[in-house]
């Protein structure tokens, strides 16, 4: 999907697509997106692929959080105010305590991606210690994995 | 100080200072500060007006917060990129629940503020209760008093 | 609609709808909203009543824009990681130069508003001078005001 | 000085420091630093490294600026409420379009890095075209350089 791609056998989910309106707020003087918030829209669509409930009950009944340990993110092209962008999604399970995302940003029409990134997030308890994913949530998240 | 104060014999406290630079994250696209990040100048202010490390100990051992009831800001004038503004902030206690700020930004070399604010804070517990100020908090931030 | 609301007879527009989810971005360490961003949320929820493309070519085409001239909110309740907010909004018309907004931010089931603000805006040229709204523009958000 | 760190005989500048307090708006309900905020601070870094005087000289008379193109960022461990970090900044010239940047954010008495970065800008125009840095700057800049 993307140059950051690891060259191994992981299996990756299902492409899924989260549409976000670029406001005055992710602009900066330049006139196009202030670069970190391209992280916030990877995150955002990360949220609607595990789901915001299941974020928040993890963390409320488990003490268990995603954090972002590895970001590898390259700007190919600006984003303009008024964009609405299309963050695509990919993830895969790297061990039970890991994973992988492959997520990218494309303007309206375009024929390729203008922002790409490989993002890897660990599951912490709320010590930041690493704790193994619950048996249920990758069994959740499993059903977006292909056949 | 400003045009929100209240006609009260409140006693206010000295002014203090403290300096923002404004970066690229501060802006956007029509090229001066995104409004809602002069909240942000002004709650910095007030974070070094209270000591940033008496409010991580009232949140870690105490379970106490200070939550934003209200905030009235005028946005005089724009404030622009690489500018290192002056933020000005007096502070009163209302009641043992209650602080008044009276916040202003001044730009460099300015004969009036460019934005002015008038901000209610109040004590919180971490279950969202209004909870009366501890008695040292109340006598440390007394001694920025005027005698 | 909130207590903001000033004693006029001015023509308010209709209420318009605008769902927000919370997200990691939009919380501190407390656990709840950050209160800066409520600002952020009313500002997305007036382009999508203005329209962004209409923004956009008002910024390309004659180089006018819209200022937050006065801000005033009141934060009635924290806001909760993962809650689905509606923000609702009606304008009108102060002047040809000057907007009015009644905005508020409502939590899933609530039974009164969270967050209720009154802003101010004023239409300005690239050189931030203050400039009427173009006519057509006045046009076209009157359609939503009521007949 | 860290894992990004090309294997080429590039001359890096000396170690710059800068400090950033942590506030409220910087942390989410996880307790710590929201991620792409160190990604803020970088900018914040180069900004004083580069001169923000400068990098608005740059943008205003000559409509250049800097865009990042690629960053690789490794996050060890969280960074808390009320941390004051020191931001360590090395950069090198890759091209006279390009500059690479080896940064890292250090808690107070670490004996080792929270995270770690490496940074590609490049000098654009306001046409979004890659460009030549001026002269002058790129002598500038090598002010910083070692003899």
């Amino acid at each position: 999907m993307n140059k950051h791609t690891p060259t191994t056998t992981l299996l990756w989910s299902k492409t899924a697509h989260f549409s976000v309106q670029i406001y005055y707020e992710d602009t900066d003087f330049s006139g196009v997106v202030y670069h970190p918030n391209f992280l916030k829209y990877f995150e955002r669509a990360r949220e609607h692929v595990i789901g915001a409930n299941i974020l928040q009950q993890l963390w409320a009944d488990q003490g268990l959080c995603f954090a972002v340990y590895k970001t590898d993110m390259i700007c190919h092209e600006g984003v303009e105010f008024a964009d609405i962008i299309d963050v695509r999604t990919q993830f895969c399970f790297e061990s039970k305590y890991r994973t992988i995302w492959k997520q990218e940003i494309w303007r309206p029409n375009a024929t390729k991606a203008a922002v790409t990134a490989h993002i890897e997030m660990v599951c912490m308890n709320n010590k930041r210690q690493l704790t193994a994913m619950p048996a249920e949530l990758i069994a959740l998240l499993n059903q977006t994995m292909p056949s």
